[in-house]
């Protein structure tokens, strides 16, 4: 087939299992760096497109202890850059906190140290929590906070468009350092950021590093129809996730996009074992070990409410939508509704995937599954989260994808050698070079 | 002797000759990561304490070269912690354009990727051009940036305390992932911060990572006596600069800690001939590829004043102090003063050294200046900066180095593995550890 399957692996370093920590074979991953390189070097072995960190800008206490430290994430991928060479490597970085020029920078910086294989996965920031670390009253509501993601990722643009390709001249005979009609002011005066720029490094290799986008509510799919690359969607039914991913193609197409500029990529948690019953018995094993309060808390912050208020082993009641994790929250309760699960069910289902599909069986079902799913047109790709590390991470590799490659689905190896190359995104030229139209240095 | 040297490389990509770039055997480094790697390794193979990298959030257009793109500095060093084993690494970060939550991190956990190895240069960002790039009307005034400067580095410290030591227990078994005891809330609500923590990320290897400062006005010896671990200074004159440090370890004790807490580390840069004579060629060859303009605007930078408004062959006008960068204004006009120079002298000698001290002439030359300086007392150490790269940078190692090994001056091998044991600055305990107090989370 023409379409090529995308794999990411999305790496939570105690797993993505709320006990999966305690699994006699896990290893703790969130500041443990050889693990980190072992599965990543393991990930690129398997010719993944990405592997992707997701982030917080606070502690979550008593919640999942893959949520309450990790390093900091561009950082981790300027050294991960260091050991590895192919795979693409996507850091999420809220634009709630932080300063455009400054992220901007620090993704121009991973893109061109890692020679095009950035990623930026795009969030407004998950917790409330978040706002008492950064001197604000409140976390902004929704509304505000696309606005801002949106202002915010266009200033990246405009700043990485600062040095066109040929700006660095570096002519040591004629003295001649930077060619100033190369270089361009951005000169953004917008209703939340004023930023002049040029910023001082030059254009990434890429262009743009790729823009990830994770949002599911009405507002984060305009967003991601008109912006994003990449879409991790967090869908638990097939058709659902068919008809979302229509829904983004037709959002890009209405944003005068190709349908296929977004790919769409759906996270699921595989627990594989030689048997069906084997990755059963994984799936009890870890829920034996589970903390019931961390799980009901890793629930509560996927819906947006506080769900001890409610009785356990009645159905999962219908909440309003809060202003938090909107696309998490839609999916739990329509795979509830749809399972007619009880509040004790949905909250056991979600301590293993943190929200996302979980998929138990062999490696040869879970093969089958994926590529139901994507010759459907459901995803283009999958976002694999392991229950721990490194054991289930390395397993996907040696056992699923083998099966996916020898189906025609996924590669066998890369043909490009940036992350956009991986993704069958094109680069994007420089608006300057595209259109004729000059923006120089004002000074 | 009981005191060590201790030696340090900047890093400026372009070189810090404004001419340095165009130099036959010159290779631009901003964004050269091979080339900053085998520099940072020859530093390494010559025992060094550290490297360094100075920075700006704002291209400056038209001026030094090497001021004019870069590596972002956090996501550099944590590449370069991955390329070295032994010797610190050390970024300029303002705190005028970032969070402390967000830099504290990071610095973090560049510590944790590089086993201790962590330095951060507090500035409090030295031109004001930078706050166009961040949504401000104007760069705050000097005693505003360093009261922000102060809160914000007392912040970071707090929030490195954020997980005290056998704070993340991973007990498996009995599935008791954080000992909630030795978890610290940080509170913190001041007159320009609120950020309440704790950091999601434990405690940095060197418990703080190192504190390097280089303001050199009243105001910012003040902070410097009380905070910073390393002290840079643009010092021209010896008799001056013993009295700098001086002044500067009376301040460490008046504020309650050791003479020695604050090493004196003056810029050098080093132009090395096997003659005098062929010192002063290179230092001649240099000058004749200068771009005036250039220098000049490098020499007004450091001044704080446009010097173009001045006659160029009469004596260095006396000028009020500016707001920026003013201990290089107070060493440049001091030395301008002694030596009677008129400003085109004072600009080329700018030019040459970025404002720093120029020592031309042999390896042995260079060596008796040093100890000299070292012995004197007006320095602990020097930060050595190569007119352009690499050679001058691995002549120093390579001729220099072995020199004041021999002497006795210096170290011929690391004793310690992180950057706090190499300069001889203790770890700092943890607050809670230290007082017995606790400081429990609220939650």
């Amino acid at each position: 087939m023409d379409r090529t399957m995308h794999l990411g692996m999305i790496l939570l370093g105690a797993g993505s299992h709320v006990a999966g920590w305690r699994m006699p074979d896990a290893q703790f991953g969130s500041q443990n760096l050889p693990l980190l390189q072992r599965v990543v070097q393991k990930a690129e072995a398997g010719k993944l497109d990405f592997v992707f960190f997701a982030d917080a800008v606070n502690t979550g206490l008593d919640a999942h202890p893959g949520m309450m430290l990790r390093f900091e994430p561009l950082t981790l991928l300027a050294a991960l850059a260091m050991s590895t060479s192919r795979i693409g490597l996507v850091a999420t970085v809220s634009t709630t906190y932080s300063e455009p020029y400054n992220i901007a920078r620090a993704f121009a910086s991973i893109d061109h140290l890692s020679q095009g294989r950035a990623g930026w996965n795009v969030v407004t920031g998950s917790s409330p929590d978040a706002a008492a670390n950064f001197s604000r009253d409140k976390h902004p509501p929704h509304e505000e906070r696309y606005a801002i993601a949106e202002e915010y990722v266009a200033i990246a643009k405009g700043l990485w468009d600062s040095w066109q390709e040929g700006a660095l001249v570096g002519d040591k005979e004629k003295g001649v350092f930077v060619d100033p009609a190369k270089m361009h002011v951005l000169d953004h005066v917008g209703p939340h950021f004023s930023v002049k720029g040029p910023l001082n490094i030059t254009r990434p290799p890429q262009g743009y590093p790729v823009i990830f986008q994770a949002g599911a509510s009405d507002r984060g799919l305009d967003f991601a129809g008109a912006t994003a690359e990449v879409v991790f969607a967090a869908q638990q039914i097939q058709e659902e996730a068919l008809a979302f991913a229509n829904k983004l193609r037709d959002k890009a197409e209405a944003a005068g996009r190709a349908r296929d500029a977004v790919k769409v990529v759906c996270g699921v948690s595989p627990v594989i074992g030689r048997t069906e019953e084997e990755a059963k018995e994984i799936v009890a094993e870890l829920a034996s070990m589970m903390d019931t309060q961390a799980a009901m808390r890793v629930l509560s912050d996927r819906l947006g409410h506080d769900m001890n208020a409610f009785p356990l082993d009645e159905p999962v009641p219908d909440l309003p939508p809060s202003g938090m994790m909107q696309g998490h929250a839609i999916q739990l309760t329509s795979i509830a509704r749809r399972k007619k699960m009880t509040l004790r069910q949905l909250r056991d289902y979600a301590a293993v995937s943190s929200g996302h599909r979980l998929l138990v069986g062999t490696a040869e079902q879970v093969a089958d599954d994926l590529e139901d799913w994507f010759r459907s047109g459901a995803a283009d790709g999958f976002a694999i989260m392991s229950t721990h590390l490194p054991g289930p991470a390395e397993r996907f590799v040696d056992e699923v994808v083998p099966r996916l490659v020898e189906r025609g689905l996924f590669r066998s190896d890369y043909t490009g050698s940036t992350l956009r190359e991986h993704l069958g995104l094109p680069r994007p030229a420089h608006p300057a070079a595209a259109t004729g139209r000059t923006m120089h240095i004002s000074g």
